[in-house]
């Protein structure tokens, strides 16, 4: 009798549970990202003009069918919201107009909501006792519903149906098309008269609206920007302004259309106008800083936090280059991004969003943003969202549209098998200080290539597609074996730069053999060859991006040269801090003087003073210091191998999808709590360590291991530097 | 000195041509039609709601770069009109916010303007002296302008450019989103009392927005929408209605939203309201009727005249099928549509805004509306228009596009080459009253496959592109080798119907058989055979649509039958009139009674009572009985072969791009007129014909021809019959 009274409370609390479930806007996966992303990539202004992307854009589907299949226990009234023009067909029959509201029969039904939306994405919004629209809705762009002479309705089983998206827009009444990143007002820190007009400083780094409190009379107000006081005041040569017009009889705040980056603006305003303050909606997607960092060196630490911060203005409706000019989602740019974010935000949907946008939709006609080496990066992202956060779904979506980008490049493969530029292709590798060839087969691109096979492999495994995984590794594995064989010079012990016409050039530059080392295509000895013959041969052209430093000390990092990366990140990063960053640069070289450090593409200011790639000391600290990484996907499985790199102690978190791994270390003691899944603690000590709980096993000679069980439970380690 | 003065004249007089060269809106090709044919294609409703297609809806680029290279002998002012957000580059530099006028220097000069615009279609309007938008400018929808790190552009000789498009846009005022078809109003022949509301009659067939005059009052008006008075007066089964609220203090005339079809309709209002009376304003767009046909026998000529003016209801923003029900554009009956149009009125512009409507974008998804037999109908059609218009320009930025749905076809093909339906492929052939077994392949699919491929080596060739033409004409060949094997019966003497599994089947229908008379895929013999076999085989089944008819008709025509069409087209044309018909059927199976002719689709008014299908007389009239049609491509060549299948006399006119082929014909006497190009007039005579100008020519027993030279001039025969 208990047994049957708990049962039904199990039942009922199970229907409670169905009740509870909110409906969401969805859409046709995808499609929102595009809409959006067209919208943000449309942000950037050069001096006043309309600056879009030279690449194509794409387009949602204008017209998408959601269904979903019913059973009801009982009749239930349901409200419906779209955006769009729509129908509504239940069990197959339309219904009159365009209800938005619908009593459904109890037992089995099929709902059937159909919108066209040129503008904006068709989006629907249901919600009733149970039924709520979310994931489980099916979205198609081509019923195929066609009905014979006699009525009869078409074998639809050819429809290719995809499970619906969506994000966090949970009220029916917040449409999708409504999105706007949040502001807040922010106070600048001082004015300084000037010749024309007032220079304003916000103290920092910092993007958002200008407002013009209490603005009277008539004439003309140009507003200059300048991440530096030298561009703001250059009326001639900062890279963004607005000018407007104002006719006034009365006080009032004007806020001027279109945000932007800055930390200096200069205002000019004509003699009959009057306005008491300068002030500012700095706008921002909001984010929770899950991951954080502290050690002994104030230096290190003010690193990390200019980088989150740098990462926090670069994360916006999705993750963009850098604020001040392209305002555009770069996939070299974005990938880095993603790591970082899984050390700091651990926002995957803003991962999902960027992959996304940057595949947009087939027929693929160009390399992702034009760039060979941002299609590879790419691919290789996409794999890390998933090691990272476990999203199979995510991977079983989007896996045509991988295929179709791969087809893409194996088209203009040479007979060799190998990439090289064609006309219309940017091979980009990086911008540097000297001469890059990128004629014939760059070894750099054909690593990436060969990556990007593997990583096709992987997630042809995961979609359980057998005969893509077979043709990929096949793929990966002939151009791996032709990497030596093509690049590497025993003279120079390294890959060489490239070749052409099947002729090994003499130049040796730090990008292949650096992402040889990375995903481990040089054997031990050879990696080892390449730190002293490359990575720390001075010689060799230097790296003076942010974005390939990323790599280069990553690779140190992997090759376990942490205090030589902590030198190199106080001299770098820190030299940036001295020059008065707020936030870290698209490129600096510590040669340059003054501010021939604000000059790019041949513009006085051209040169982004926050740029995303800027901000790599947020993943190499939380990775190769604190050490941790997920084994298996979604942190199922992790390791952590903790490294203090030249530091006394430090502390810190990295997020993980359910939780945290939390890691304090000093030359005497280790303390790890992690919330989730499973993992090896791996470290050395010249002495015998101690656990508080847990069985320590010893690897080799001063390496041991110890598992970590993700139960929020600390382990203290006491252990010999 | 005078020749001097005259060519100063002369330089004067061209300098005025260039000013006077008048600017047009353009935009990217094909994308204005994707962007208005998806509002046409939208505007089908059923019963009030929304009923949109079933198949994927593309959509334009949201993103385009229109430029033009300029060599100006003076500096010139321009405006500029957009639709979008633009910016606009001179010499690649880019001008400050988004100018509507602008002076260019004297000299050469790049001038670039690039587009956003999601909701509509980016499209600009440039108007100088000697500057006019228009087809020599150059569009692209990634223009892959790249910089490098120093501000040197890329080479963007890789950016694939194509001739932009327009149409009638004219005036810098009148944007291409504007576009609305011409109404003017018209009153209605009766209005009758009901039990519950008005009847109200508009004479015939009709297409608009009713008007409900002087309405005051508060309450509900239904409206009631009849191609037949039963449907009107159905209201629980006519095909589309509309419902409003009303709450007028004052009267004042109402119209309704949505245009529909209709002869009748049936106003329902509240007792509340009142009105003084119902019209319409009619919906069109204006077209001349260049084409023309009279002849002794008055039901044919009432039979050309309904059929023009059902051709002129279908003929709107497209060619759609019918107007009251689907309003979308079918392949099919597209195809249909352009050959009655090439001898009505000789739109090229509505066909191909149509096929390019059709085609849509890459990637295919799926066959041209889903319909297999669609997809061929399309590749067809784009030949035919060439041969018609002479317009080599249209399928040069086509091909691409033929080739790419030409691809999606041969990846569904069998391992014999030949196409069967797949699951998601609708195999249509024809609405028929009996059974059509649409299992393995078809003949009469394989017959519409090899003439598209035949097709695809003509247009490659068009285009110069020679392993595509000899690609296709191989496969092609191959195809048609295999259709007697395949099909042929000896004993049946006819093409069967399918063959399954390497089995043929035992069924002959007519659609095989007719087509590949037409196409002369079947030798003289066999032809000659199939007329009597099949054809004119009354134990075969019988055709009951008019689009089928219209084939059956035609090659009952390419095999000398006219009489016996003249007397088909009596009976099944001249039946229709003779049950009041306005404008021609979807449908028509004499043996059906009273409004049984109205049901269709399992609904007792789903049939359309005018349906582009329905008008082929006017094709049939035009092609085999005035006898015109083109030999070399735009009428450069035509041949004139009357034949009057048993009327008295006949007299019409076949319009010609640059003018118009008129023919009178009498059992005596023959008289031809034509504006361009030449051809041969080829005719039978028992006695030895006589021209008024020209020599006479004896081809066989009682043949002859004559060369017509289109210089305006009549040329009259005279002749034995």
């Amino acid at each position: 009798m208990k047994r049957n009274f708990l049962l039904i409370l199990f039942i009922a609390l199970s229907f409670f549970t169905m009740k509870a479930q909110k409906a969401t806007w969805i859409w046709y996966p995808g499609d929102y990202e595009i809409w959006l992303g067209n919208n943000m990539n449309n942000n950037r202004t050069e001096r006043g003009a309309f600056f879009p992307p030279f690449w194509k854009m794409n387009s949602h589907y204008v017209l998408v069918e959601f269904s979903k299949k019913l059973d009801l226990p009982q009749s239930e009234e349901i409200t419906i919201a779209v955006e769009g023009r729509y129908n509504v067909k239940l069990d197959g029959k339309l219904l009159f107009g365009a209800p938005q509201k619908l009593t459904i029969p109890a037992g089995k039904h099929n709902l059937n909501i159909k919108v066209h939306n040129q503008a904006t994405v068709p989006a629907i919004y249901v919600s009733g006792k149970t039924i709520s629209s979310d994931e489980s809705w099916k979205v198609t762009f081509e019923d195929k519903e066609w009905i014979d002479e006699s009525g009869k309705a078409s074998d639809t089983s050819a429809t290719t149906y995809m499970d619906a998206a969506c994000w966090n827009f949970m009220d029916s009444t917040h449409t999708p098309s409504q999105f706007k990143l949040n502001t807040e007002p922010m106070s600048a820190v001082a004015a300084t008269p000037q010749k024309h007009g007032v220079l304003v400083d916000f103290g920092k780094e910092t993007f958002g609206y200008i407002c013009i409190q209490q603005l009277k009379g008539k004439g003309t107000v140009s507003v200059y920007y300048g991440e530096s006081k030298e561009e703001a005041l250059s009326t001639e040569h900062c890279e963004t302004l607005d000018r407007f017009e104002v006719n006034n009889a009365e006080a009032k705040d004007y806020t001027v259309q279109g945000s932007k980056a800055f930390r200096y603006v200069y205002i000019v305003s004509d003699a009959g106008l009057s306005f008491t303050k300068i002030s500012m909606f700095y706008e921002f997607l909001p984010e929770t800083y899950r991951g954080s960092f502290r050690c002994n060196d104030e230096e290190i630490n003010r690193i990390w936090e200019v980088a989150a911060y740098t990462m926090h203005l670069t994360t916006r409706e999705f993750f963009i280059d850098g604020i001040k000019r392209d305002r555009w989602v770069w996939s070299g740019d974005a990938i880095q991004s993603y790591l970082m974010n899984y050390y700091l935000f651990f926002d995957s949907h803003t991962v999902g969003r960027t992959i996304n946008l940057l595949r947009g939709k087939d027929p693929v006609t160009s390399h992702t943003n034009t760039i060979m080496d941002y299609t590879f990066y790419w691919f290789m992202s996409v794999y890390d969202y998933y090691l990272y956060t476990g999203d199979r779904h995510f991977i079983q979506q989007l896996y045509p549209r991988m295929n179709s980008m791969m087809e893409y490049v194996l088209e203009r493969t040479n007979k060799e098998g190998m990439v090289e530029g064609q006309t219309g292709d940017w091979v980009f590798v990086d911008w540097a200080d000297g001469y890059l060839d990128k004629h014939g087969e760059l070894s750099f691109e054909q690593i990436l290539f060969c990556k990007s096979l593997e990583t096709m492999a992987l997630c042809a495994d995961l979609v359980k597609n057998d005969s893509d995984k077979e043709k990929y590794n096949k793929l990966a594995t002939s151009l791996k074996l032709k990497l030596e064989p093509a690049f590497w010079n025993k003279e120079k012990q390294a890959f060489v730069h490239n070749r052409i016409n099947g002729k090994q050039s003499e130049s040796v530059t730090r990008y292949a053999n650096m992402f040889g080392v990375l995903f481990g295509y040089l054997d031990k000895a050879k990696s080892e060859t390449v730190k002293k013959s490359v990575l720390e041969n001075d010689s060799i052209l230097k790296i003076s991006t942010p974005y390939m430093r990323f790599y280069e000390l990553e690779s140190l990092c992997a090759l376990g040269e942490q205090s030589m990366v902590t030198k190199e990140m106080k001299a770098y990063w820190g030299g940036m801090l001295k020059l008065g960053a707020t936030s870290f640069w698209e490129k600096y070289n510590p040669e340059d003087q003054g501010s021939k450090h604000y000059a790019m593409y041949g513009r006085p200011f051209g040169k982004s003073l926050c740029h995303a790639w800027g901000a790599s000391p947020i993943y190499l600290l939380g990775k190769y210091y604190l050490g941790v990484k997920p084994v298996k996907p979604g942190y199922s499985e992790f390791s952590v191998r903790p490294s203090l790199g030249g530091l006394k102690w430090m502390e810190g978190t990295v997020p993980t999808p359910k939780g945290n791994i939390h890691i304090y270390m000093n030359s005497s003691f280790i303390k790890v709590k992690a919330d989730q899944g499973e993992g090896y603690l791996i470290f050395k000590s010249k002495s015998n360590p101690k656990a508080s709980t847990g069985k320590i096993e010893q690897m080799g000679k001063n390496e041991y291991r110890l598992l970590i069980q993700g139960n929020g439970q600390e382990v203290a380690i006491s252990y010999r530097q």
